[in-house]
């Protein structure tokens, strides 16, 4: 029997493109390096208001810079992401408390189907520019996840409980608590210690921390496989 | 023969612990890629102001988060970063601008020895946590880098020029028409395309963009010279 794997939990908003980028990354490595990896569904706005921090979209200059960096990310990490046409109404106005909360809700109820569905609302807000803040929309990634009609609808009916509401409020403080001031932040236990890392640009520096290779977003042991 | 080298523009300030990670990156994938360096003493204050950004460290969080992030990347990049004490005082207040006209003024005159001169300020800085404003503090570096005491006297004498003033001021106004809103910015020029990259954390992404390969922050082949 090898040495147990290390716990590394994942912090993350569909909300935040970056968020998706390190998503991804953890997502293939899971299969090689000797982790287990813990989603997350967390409020990005719950930790820009405890921490003080702004959205960097917000100064225009960060702004731009983000558009065209995330067209080169998206190449580079082979993620399928697209800014969305109005970018402050559909981050900052709308936001995803209710796209969260129903992430938190399939955690609770189905944690086998999180990555799924947590991806498909990627591929809406962040590839298709389409809305993840009805309920209409949230069911439609849901069931596109694999999950039936069925058992979305009970998820959706979950999300105004005080429990869901709840477990999404603790573990967005959870966050705070490890020191957030963004997402994604990736929390290392390794050896006894606690590593927080904040960003999709921090899993080379994660290998390193895991004494695992890095090879790369796309590691060329899944690129043979596509 | 070849194909001609890439140009790349590092635009820096040895106030930026994340411009010397970078720095040193750059310094040594020359010696490995098909690619020409151009060093750009610039002013961080300058750029601050001109995008209406904020040093990172002002944020609570994000200060504590810099401090801890930065005694992980020394140990990743081999570099020997130390957060200076008093951080308000030495990298707030002090700032830099006679230390990057004096950078200016050794690449008007004595370019072959910027790189040097440039490494010898961030280890008083951010390894030793000396000064950097003094005059005295500056020629010291410069000497250990290598120039004469008489070179660094007539440097330092060049400092208060108005052809160094406005040097150092053109170079950060074409930072800022990159789209600079912070240090480092490394500017690449690739098949007629101009791209600009923010951060240390973007090497990897620079090499894919040149087509090379990217073996980690302190490269092997590098690695097995030390």
């Amino acid at each position: 029997m090898g040495p147990l794997p290390r716990t590394l939990e994942l912090f993350y908003d569909v909300l935040s493109p970056y968020s998706w980028l390190c998503f991804e990354v953890l997502c293939r490595y899971q299969k090689i390096w000797n982790i287990k990896l813990q989603l997350q569904p967390t409020l990005i706005a719950g930790i820009m208001k405890d921490s003080g921090n702004k959205p960097p979209g917000l100064l225009p200059r960060k702004g731009q810079y983000l558009k065209s960096e995330l067209s080169l990310l998206k190449q580079h990490f082979q993620v399928p992401l697209k800014f969305p046409k109005d970018f402050f109404s559909v981050i900052i106005e709308k936001g995803s408390v209710s796209a969260m909360r129903f992430l938190t809700a399939v955690k609770m109820e189905n944690p086998e189907m999180l990555e799924k569905v947590s991806r498909e609302l990627w591929m809406r807000v962040w590839s298709r520019d389409q809305d993840i803040s009805e309920p209409q929309s949230i069911l439609a990634a849901a069931e596109k996840a694999g999950l039936s009609a069925e058992q979305a609808q009970g998820l959706m009916e979950m999300i105004s409980t005080a429990e869901v509401k709840k477990k999404l409020k603790e573990v967005t403080e959870v966050a705070c608590k490890y020191g957030a001031f963004g997402l994604p932040v990736t929390v290392a236990h390794v050896d006894g210690q606690t590593h927080m890392l904040f960003g999709s640009d921090r899993m080379e520096l994660l290998a390193y921390l895991l004494g695992e290779k890095w090879m790369g977003p796309v590691p060329p042991t899944l690129n043979a496989r596509l």
